[in-house]
């Protein structure tokens, strides 16, 4: 059976300071034309930066869309041109003031498939060190550290519900803490 | 430190067929005032339905945004004032054909909260049965059970990068299959 949605025109509907919204129109595997709308995403690097005693870097900060406190581990947009691993170095030493002397790619997400074109790349972080910290003006969040264990049990209690962050420590202990191997 | 944006006027800037946009005006913090623009949705619900061979009924489509095929648990927006569970339910047997006699709350997701309002609930079934098979006339996609161990191993080789089924299958692991409980 043939899947396929194909591209007819490209069209943006709306370009914000932080969203673009593309509606293309498509024609459909039964030949039929309908559009698609999306968010049209520069893709995100995060990091799952972790100390010699197991502790996890998180950071805290209210998210507006969904009128709650988050606790998630750093991420942010690539920049323009930007590689993801040097976006997750980065923000990880902006949002929490530490550098990481090892990076390994952990994983790769789509946080809705349906409706936006991000992908996050998911890295391990260790061999950790000080940096500095560098919010922009309207970022208002701090981090802290978490024992993985307790970050574990927060997920299991649907206390953490970010996307990346559950993926990012279930991924880890699949894989390190558990004998199942990729 | 006070991290809580207020909303100070509530805009949409973009309503759609499928997407709404909104652009609302907040106070930060720092009693500045600025916008936060993000995608506003009704919430979701998915489904992890496990038969009694340890198979998962997944769905194989052609994800437009991120151009590329998909293998996901069945999931769908909830409809006006619909429950997620029934949601749930009612994706599963419309999207594979079968229906579930037992159903467990699994976990909770927010895919994307510096963007969207979307909440996703994640449900385990069993006790399946046949039902009936019911897509909408732009819904192409087709049914496949696929076994369990088999399903983790595509996810930690990143052959499964859909988030609310990476956060499904690595939750079920973690719960069911290893010492971890919550």
């Amino acid at each position: 059976m043939n899947l396929f949605s194909e591209l007819v025109n490209k069209n943006i509907v709306y370009n914000g300071d932080f969203l673009k919204l593309r509606l293309d129109q498509v024609k459909l595997p039964n030949n039929k034309q309908t559009t698609r709308e999306f968010v049209s995403h520069p893709g995100a690097a995060c990091v799952l930066a972790i100390d010699d005693d197991d502790n996890i870097l998180v950071v805290k900060q209210h998210r507006y869309p969904i009128s709650k406190i988050t606790y998630e581990i750093p991420a942010g947009k690539l920049d323009l041109g930007e590689k993801p691993e040097d976006c997750a170095l980065r923000e990880l030493e902006e949002e929490t003031g530490y550098k990481a002397g090892k990076l390994d790619l952990l994983g790769v997400l789509h946080p809705a498939p349906a409706y936006t074109t991000e992908i996050i790349y998911i890295y391990l972080a260790s061999n950790l060190s000080k940096g500095q910290v560098n919010l922009d003006d309207e970022e208002f969040l701090v981090s802290e550290k978490i024992n993985i264990n307790k970050i574990l049990e927060m997920i299991l209690d649907n206390k953490i519900t970010d996307a990346k962050t559950q993926v990012a420590i279930l991924k880890y202990f699949m894989i390190y803490k558990t004998n199942k191997k990729p």
